[in-house]
């Protein structure tokens, strides 16, 4: 039988599907004051990237490579913030932020900050991203 | 002419040196609030972990897994953080952090948090982190 990913209820409330490779989710979070994705490992009962197998974390960190890529080329960032924290979402998971100096967080790290501005549609930002990353051979999700 | 990779002012001020691989440094933040490390890959002038060619990234993340199992295996804890951000300091690092549900800034991530209770020698977990990865190939700093 084949088995089926359950994306965390939280992460689906929180972010919108934009695009997808064989392995990975990518969704942006629904907060407007950042350009800010998450991308999920369709792996179940994982918590931490070291539990991906080494195969699986290296098809992960190339899924990561290209939409930091396209991120940068997107969005003409001032930096990139990737990382795998978790400490509330227990499912693996990798935020990939675009940050800018101009933005509500910086220089700190942009969770736990403030309140965030709802988000229901996509932004142009997040528009772009895909149609790179479509040309990469991802899927619009 | 060999160059010599110059190790950023500020992360050096800020942590303690542990062990390295040929690519790799590995410290340990002088914050003994936590269980914190910084990996700084030796390669100058690279601000994000998509600045690495592929190939550097490859190994910068084997050893990233391995602190992470390191870490997991000499410290029993809850969760592993593990994050690229460098809005701060510019040189390209990666924290390798392990959490737990007690620790002084659970379950937010620990940037920014307070202030750093001083750290002078290699506290106990470090050392068995150290001679985890010793069996790994690593090289005492």
């Amino acid at each position: 039988m084949m088995t089926v990913f359950s994306l965390d209820q939280r992460l689906a409330a929180d972010s919108l599907p934009l695009c997808q490779t064989d392995i990975s989710l990518l969704r942006v979070m629904r907060d407007a004051r950042f350009v800010w994705l998450v991308l999920v490992p369709m792996r179940d009962d994982l918590a931490d990237l070291v539990d991906l197998s080494p195969d699986d974390e290296t098809r992960v960190m190339a899924d990561v490579r290209a939409v930091s890529l396209a991120l940068r080329k997107g969005t003409n960032c001032d930096k990139l913030n990737v990382a795998s924290l978790g400490n509330m979402v227990r499912q693996l998971h990798v935020h990939i932020i675009a940050r800018f100096e101009s933005d509500a967080a910086w220089p700190g790290p942009v969770w736990g900050v403030g309140e965030a501005t709802p988000l229901d549609d996509l932004p142009d930002w997040a528009q772009s991203v895909r149609q790179i990353l479509i040309t990469k051979n991802w899927s619009a999700s």
